[in-house]
């Protein structure tokens, strides 16, 4: 049997009580280590589990996934992912290579970004399309996702934003040597993200588009949702601009129409006291900025 | 401290080692029993985790909750939750109480539907709005549930359809009369939705609208999401009308455009043989139904 298994988003006593007895019977314990990060490294999680872990990067699992799988026909193999295993990244080439292999196949699910996000206040029922933003460079920078961001608004739908992150990237002289020489991690803060956001506003508005985002609309900034350290911001897209939230993971949120109780939800963690001030004098059902 | 503790979708075994270490300290533990349901009931809970557990229906979560915040901010209570507590329901209104009150509280996450679902193989990225669809009664028979399916197809977007649970409901004469006599708990199938979902698709094509869905557009059926009797059910929406999943609970999804891998994924749950045979005639990047 091959297990995908959700870690949760905090640290190692997330996973759930059914996954930790798994992760023990197993004959092998992977760690897909390449779309997200818990608050603790790959050692916490082998202590407190009691087993050696083999971390999975990306190309491993795209490329040596008949290693991943050998003998799950006759014996348990764990594969462990941050979060939900069908969360943001989902393993379905995995899934789809052990079910042609004759193997079977178990999900243990566990909380995801995709869901945790509702502790913000804001309503999981009123998400429209996620959308990833991703590091510009000098010469891409793509804008498509400010357009999904639009059709959602347009609805009324808030937009979870999943922030970019850069692990085992080489830099490109490194990749033309075939030198396996690899960056830092990099994760895109919540300031980054407004940052480029905002841009892309003041791009739109000299091109003189019907602006669907400005430096005013209230934004949620999340980094480390689950962990002992959370911290949600709200706030204009402006003030997340200039906000600092610590270290990875971390996640933004573009509002839609916001109902009042999302807004008493949001005030918990306004950026300024009187960051969400000016949502109190539009009308009383629902409010946007 | 007020723990919102998320208990996942299976049993009792499905809450993270974190959430069973607070649940085995706090002063009273309430279980929320209104919104969903594990495969397994409060005893087995009890049993499992050495707590006795205080059911918390929906008329003591909105009229009792002092009850339930009493004395929490000087010991632990913990606060039960099928799924993640920002799930499909939030509990926004007792966290504003408690912080009203002074009382800090922490979240304790978990899958809910609206992560688990990915499980079927359908991008969470590629869903839409989520809908809900009621039990339809001789007199009462909301269509609006359509409407924003039709958006999110018109967008390519998946549509999570979550189905209507009736708990603790009283019979028209037990109301009047004031009995606290209650109902069987009833719980939507997959074949109950997709039956009103095509008589709404038939008044629609009589009206001569424009239609978004028809009786060949792929739905998902899903039972019991996590736990170990689980089951996907991927075919036509006529199909589905038909098909018996077993217990609850039970979750509709209604496709958009669907990727190949997607489309891959689906197969290894279509209703029949054939169910998902057309989706091969069209175009190679895309797909459509």
């Amino acid at each position: 049997m091959l297990y995908f298994i959700g870690l949760g988003l905090g640290d190692a006593k997330d996973i759930t009580v059914k996954g930790l007895e798994i992760v023990k019977q197993c004959s092998r314990v992977y760690l897909e280590a390449y779309t997200s990060i818990l608050t603790v490294g790959k050692d916490a999680l082998e202590e407190y589990y009691g087993r050696e872990l083999i971390l999975a990067d990306r190309d491993m699992v795209e490329q040596e996934a008949d290693e991943i799988l050998k003998g799950a026909d006759v014996s348990d193999v764990a594969f462990l992912v941050v979060g939900d295993p069908f969360g943001a990244t989902t393993h379905s080439d995995l899934v789809l290579r052990a079910v042609n292999a004759g193997i079977q196949y178990r999900v243990i699910h566990n909380a995801s970004i995709m869901n945790a996000v509702g502790c913000c206040g804001l309503q999981l029922y009123n998400f429209g399309e996620t959308v990833s933003i991703v590091f510009w460079t000098d010469t891409w920078r793509p804008e498509s996702f400010y357009d999904k961001i639009k059709k959602n608004r347009d609805l009324g739908m808030h937009t979870l934003c999943l922030l970019d992150i850069k692990v085992k990237e080489q830099s490109m002289e490194n990749l033309m040597r075939g030198r396996k020489i690899y960056e830092p991690p990099r994760f895109m803060t919540v300031s980054q993200a407004a940052e480029q956001l905002l841009e892309i506003v003041q791009n739109r508005r000299e091109r003189g588009d019907d602006l669907a985002i400005s430096e005013e609309t209230i934004c949620v900034g999340l980094a480390r949702v689950g962990a002992e350290d959370q911290v949600i911001r709200a706030g204009t897209l402006r003030q997340l601009a200039s906000c600092d939230l610590g270290g990875p993971l971390h996640s933004m949120i573009v509002t839609g129409h916001l109902h009042p109780l999302e807004v008493d939800m949001l005030r918990l963690s306004a950026a300024t006291p009187d960051a969400l001030q000016d949502l109190r004098m539009t009308d009383s059902s629902t409010y946007t900025s």
